[in-house]
Formats: C-alpha cells, structure tokens, sequence
C-alpha cells in the first residue's frame, strides 16, 4: 500500500521504516520539501521510500498517518491539503504536547476535547482513527520487544477505516486481543490523557521502553 | 492504628472493612454524624469500626484517608478542620470527576494541577500522599484478585509519609514491586490523568475490575 507520513521526528521516521520494512512505499513529509532528515530518512531506507512536503505525502499516500508534534498538527494538515485527506484513513499518531511552561509538557488540548477530535472537525471528509499515541515509537512498531502482553487502543468514527488500522497494527506484530477499540473519536480524550501519567513513569524509569497492559479479572 | 476516613460511599467504607478487618480502628465520617450510610457499616464492619461527622473521622485518626467525591473534597476537608488534619498523613484517594456535564465525566482539576496538589495548598499543615486513585476499590483492598500483577503509584512530598502509605498497600497485598514512587506531589497530575482513559476502558468492558501493569523492557 501506499503510506504518506506527515513529520519527520522519531515517530515519523521509525513507523516509516518499519512500513517500507513490511513491503509498503513510504513518503515521508514536512514543511519543505529540503528537510533534510526526511532526504537522509529516504536514502536510507530503500527503494520504496521517499520524501518530500506534506502536500507531497498526503498526496502519495492512500493511508496517511499524522507524526508531527500535536501543538502543530492542524497546522501540518492544513499544509497537507483538505483535497489529499479527503476519503482517506487518516491515522492520528500524535499528542498535542506543550513543553513550552517547563517541567513535563501539559496537554494543549484535552479534558472536554481531543487533538483526534479537533482533527476530525478541521478535516471532515477525513477517516480520522487515533491509534498507537499511548507509547514510545520503538514499542509502536515492535510490541514483542515487551517481555509481556500490553495493550493498545483504537478510537474512531468510522468502522471500516478503524479494520484498516488494526490490519497495519497486527503486520507490526500486534496480537489481536492486545488492540482495544474504545469506541467513538471521542474516546481518543481517554487515550490522549494517559500521556501525562506516561511522562512521568518516563520520568522515575528513565526509559520509555514501557507500555501499560490492562490486567482484568475476567480475562487476564 | 486509629484510621480517620473521610466518606461513606463505596470507596471509604470498602477501604473501612478492610482496615477493620486488618486490625485497625476505623471511625467513618461524613457530613452528618447521623448519615445512614455510616452508621449501617459502623454497625456491621464490628467493635472497631465508628462513624461520626468530618471533624469525629479526622480527629479520631492517626492517618486520615480522602475518599470524597473529588469535587467535593476541599468542602470535606474544611469541615474536618485543619487542625485535625496537622501534622497527619492525609491519603488522598479522590478524582476530581465532575459528571455534571452528560457523557464520562471530565476532570475538574487537571493537567496545569491536580486535587492533591490543591488539598496539600489549602491543608499546609497535612502530609498529603496521593494514592490508589487510579482503580475501583474492589482492586484497591485486594490487588490479588486480577491474575496478573500490576501497579499503583505514589506522589507526595513528604517521604516518611509515602513511607506509612505504602505499609498500608503492603498490608493490603501490595507486592513491594508493585507500588511505584513517582516523586513529589506534582506527580498526582500523572495518576489522576488517567481516569478518563480508565473509564472508557469500563465503558466499553462493563467491569471496573482491572488495572493497568507497567509492562517494561527492563523488568517485565
């Protein structure tokens, strides 16, 4: 398949590599077309992959998944075009993480709203599913690097783009009972507001090769 | 021990049995010393167990739990009194959940602070520990009932305090492993921050019997 990637950072780059990794053609995107982590990103990363604006990725991609920093998202999206999201899977990666106060970053959004949510709203003819922004990117895309099961989460309006998600977190070695679907975009507030709980478990283990397993009394 | 524990819905008078049943005295207190709800559980939970207003409970403990209602817990606390609060550790097991709104509550308090953080500025005098706020109650007084192990959190600034807590979540089942200091009281905004995630995982599982395990790289 063709995937389109907004943002360059860790997250881009790594879900980046494990798409190409598993046979999909990658277009990597950022504000210019020159940056230069996404040119060095695409060289290295083969034949299926490529770099370019966010226009260029959204445009390439039939999926297009959102890795830029949460506080400059609808900003990103906006560059990436109304006309290329349009009727796509668009998967929400992304946290809106302020660390411009000092100490841990607070949420920018959050509470009585969501960055998925506030997405949705800028771009309605998008299929927004929030996925896999409840952990680092290293566990992202390689869940049995955890000597245990854990858990990850899906949140979205629209069932049939919400499968299209759990196809690509299953090729990343996620077992199906590990893929929660909460419901509704709106339950991305829940997921997004595990960030700060997670910011400071980072903070006292000093790794983020962590990820939370919901232990249940009926199932285990 | 004399254990003061502010509330008598489920949370206070599930902690209150188990506390009576461990050894210590319990006094229950709410906003009337003539509240059902306290004199039916002084009743059945035994010779230890007593329940009064605000002010008996926070008198009569050594160590004084918060199980009100969040929003209603500084009210709670006033009419405690500060100086039956000085000096004592304070358990702080509340969320500022606010339902008034249709849909999951939110939370009042959050993200820029936390209700601890708040209790600890209007109380100077107590010794607030934030703890087991980040479950049902069920789980909170017996952790072994879920097949797996998993984690409840610390945050205070006081460490012999934290130190009285974790006793208490030993004496609970708490395995030493199990219970992550996550530093000062500011941390509370992590722990309190994942109830809107913990109530769409009881959304969409109709159970609140579960918890979340910190599944590491390092330890498993």
């Amino acid at each position: 398949m063709r995937m389109g990637i907004l943002g360059t950072g860790d997250v881009g780059r790594t879900l980046g590599t494990k798409l190409v990794e598993l046979g999909h053609e990658v277009r990597l995107g950022s504000r210019t077309a020159a940056n230069e982590k996404g040119q060095a990103w695409a060289r290295e990363a083969g034949a299926r992959a490529s770099s370019g604006t966010f226009a260029d990725a959204a445009a390439f991609g039939e999926v297009v998944l959102n890795c830029t920093l949460g506080v400059a998202s609808l900003d990103a999206l906006r560059a990436a075009g109304e006309a290329n999201l349009a009727g796509k899977v668009l998967v929400d990666v992304a946290n809106a993480l302020d660390a411009s106060k000092g100490g841990p970053p607070i949420l920018a959004i959050g509470n009585t709203d969501s960055l998925a949510e506030a997405i949705q709203r800028a771009f309605p003819g998008a299929r927004v599913v929030k996925a896999l922004n409840t952990m680092w990117c290293g566990v992202m895309v390689n869940p049995r690097m955890l000597p245990d099961s854990h858990h990850t989460y899906l949140s979205g309006n629209d069932a049939e783009a919400k499968k299209v998600v759990k196809g690509l977190l299953r090729s990343f070695g996620w077992r199906e009972e590990e893929i929660l679907d909460l419901g509704d975009l709106s339950t991305a507030r829940g997921t997004e507001s595990i960030l700060p709980l997670w910011l400071r478990i980072y903070g006292v283990s000093g790794s983020g090769a962590f990820n939370f397993k919901v232990v249940s009394a009926k199932a285990g």
